[in-house]
């Protein structure tokens, strides 16, 4: 069906065949996965594969996703989440200890605070003979893949009914300029037919040029606002996001009016009926918690694909998609 | 036979039959856990099952019974030991870390320093879509459920042969005030025969009212005295605490007398030569180490005795005690 | 074929036929282990067994290597990487916190900055009713005994043509006097015939006298040196190390002139091409990047062989290579 994947660092390399087949294989392995036999099948799928969690950032979600992901299929994990517990204290290179893990394990899932080292991972393992898949968890600032892929996978499932992804409007909202989640997802876009996009920020935390020039180069009609309840009543999916404050540098955050760039009780009535909100999580102010029970809310079934996607990029990496369809 | 359990938060809610149920179950399981074939068949029991151990309160045995009990089972186990890893760094509230938590596991398991949360996040799970078991691990100050059950499991097999708990002197010596394994032990004793409870503590460091008032509404007899040697020739168990000196709010601990509230060479030859000895561990001096090797210690069984129990409540949780019994 | 092996503390207690053993053990499995079937066999070989791996210590490949070990033959993992968060701070003894991880698992992976720990945990497990096996991964600056294993494996593996370890000239590089596993290593060496060692290192960090006693004791050949390049022509395996700076009083590392001590482009047309180059990484400069694309440099081999073998290890202590071999 489709073609080899082996690391996954960058979202601009997924085609929409690869996507597609991935939010399948997703949809099979959950399918699956409700029946005892069906999980005890799907834990045998990679049940001889072992992975490395090397997560030297803070992050519950995608280590939970990821390690429940791994559990789904049988792999074996092991984790590094503290860096100083690490033989880093004896001055190892970054590529001796990556080569290290790789010794060990089957795939490794990193994330970093530090920009571009799961690129340099990757860029290591195609120059040694035990070449190992290397997964982007998240590096610094830059990219976040398999968020981009779950969010992928949950705006096809949403539109389900109304011919997937392609055609709709979807807006973005909240610190774009260095979320990285709304980065990914922007690059993902070139995929789909007539995306209408609309980036509804303060002007300080605007999308950056980078991401508006991809846009242009693939035709991709976007807008900008600041006024949320200019598009609340024509988005077919409303993606929040949360301030970035942990990269502020001159208290960028604080200067906005969070009320603006929020949803509550009084933007649910103006927002279209058929629209879904999304979220990356962890959420701040930005969404109340009286949103939660609104149908249209998506982000906890959206938290829970990620476990979902992952599993199922983990399958298409070792190739065992077909073992996988021929359990259904 | 028994009716359901799902969260398990405060034992006041436990009745003889799952106590009795629980005790059979972990029999059961432990005898079948005696063959490579029994235990190939107990690992099978919930290995469709994926639990999180959120222990942001240290701990080693309560930790490592739970993590082993669900070895024991098949179940998958992810860890979050210290809360400065997680995604809380973000700001994210309790509630969305519990339900985050819920998203990728089938149980979630929970120790915290502060009281309440696990009851909190119970609750918080009777509201959601994706419902899942609350285990309090120890919650703050005021209950450890999973403690007394293994507890009245130890209880249980040491007077096997003698009619079981219902009938028998149970003495608690230490820190009553403060210590919770023998506040929710006593909670406990309400469903059983014929008890009578001795509490043996210095009287600043007494059993607090609110349990001897549930005593007395039990019509469950007590005595209080600051003398071991008065208790030892009668007592079928003796329930040795430590001082529960982190509580310390003035150097309540440095002022106890402890040899008056420990057991060593010169108590051994008064105790009752049919008692039992336990104690919660982790033990301080209260317990000479010579005591181990006495045939009425009983303590490191009962450590033991927490891994089986906690694996015969989690099957319990996910009603597969009847498969369990139709692998005898 | 062999005697048992429970406890392994002390490298000085291995004779050559479990030396041997335990080499074709981890042929046997890394062999089987290549076929999904062969690796399902290995996994179920100790899938009723569970580990307690408590590593106070640093340490990345010692961990990870027995992880992903346990994980190879289905063994459950349980760990202590930080004693803050285990109950220690509760005032626990260590003898009280080596019984806990025996009442839970069945065996005890220890690896401490403190001298002689494993050895006082193994003759405690002798005294008590559940005795479980104690491996010292590592136990301050005395012993490495699993990672001799592993480097005589490596040795004997890269000597597979030409009859092995005996009749070779082996020569060890480095900060000598502090390395455990070059101490380690020359214990094991009493166990092949016509050894010849050469010790190559400045005088300050020169091999200490207890180990040189052993050699004369048991009549293999040793010399010294400070000059490599008097030795590289003539050895069969180079095992270089890294200056053990932790352990630096009057920096004596510091007034090391590292470029006589390390190899590199310089050292390798010199070096015999018959040799193997080792190291027990993580390594320092002694080691320059470029020496890793040369067939002779055999580290990256040997980090992975220490998997292989501490799962021999295991299969070994709990006595299932017959049934190992039997899945041949």
């Amino acid at each position: 069906m489709s073609s080899e994947v082996f690391h996954i660092i960058d979202p601009r390399t997924f085609n929409r065949e690869l996507l597609d087949e991935l939010c399948e294989i997703t949809d099979t392995s959950r399918a699956l996965g409700k029946t005892p036999e069906g999980a005890a099948a799907l834990r045998s799928l990679l049940a001889d594969k072992r992975a490395m969690l090397y997560f030297t950032q803070a992050s519950t979600r995608t280590f939970l996703s990821f390690n429940n992901a791994c559990h789904l299929l049988g792999i074996g994990t092991s984790e590094i989440r503290d860096p100083a517990i690490s033989s880093e204290v004896k001055g190892e290179s970054f590529d001796d200890s990556m080569r290290t893990f790789s010794s060990y394990v089957d795939v490794i899932i990193m994330r970093t605070p530090e920009r571009g080292l799961a690129g340099r991972a990757a860029a290591l393992m195609d120059l040694i003979p035990r070449r190992v898949p290397i997964i982007n968890a998240g590096s610094g600032p830059d990219q976040h893949p398999t968020q981009a892929l779950l969010d992928i996978y949950t705006l096809e499932r949403s539109f389900a009914g109304r011919g997937g992804i392609d055609g709709k409007t979807i807006a973005m909202m909240g610190d774009l300029r260095r979320g990285r989640t709304v980065r990914s997802l922007c690059y993902l876009m070139k995929n789909y037919h007539d995306i209408r996009l609309v980036f509804v920020s303060p002007p300080s935390l605007a999308m950056r040029n980078d991401i508006k020039k991809h846009l242009v180069q693939h035709n991709i009609v976007f807008s900008e606002t600041a006024v949320l309840d200019d598009v609340l009543g024509s988005v077919d999916a409303l993606y929040v996001t949360r301030m970035q404050s942990e990269w502020d540098e001159e208290e960028e955050s604080l200067k906005v009016d969070l009320d603006d760039f929020s949803i509550g009780p009084n933007q649910l009535p103006k927002l279209n009926p058929d629209a879904v909100i999304m979220h990356p999580l962890p959420r701040g102010p930005e969404i109340d918690p009286v949103v939660d029970s609104d149908p249209r809310a998506m982000y906890w079934r959206q938290e829970r694909n990620g476990m979902w996607m992952r599993a199922a990029l983990l399958i298409k990496i070792f190739g065992v998609e077909e073992q996988l369809r021929n359990q259904r």
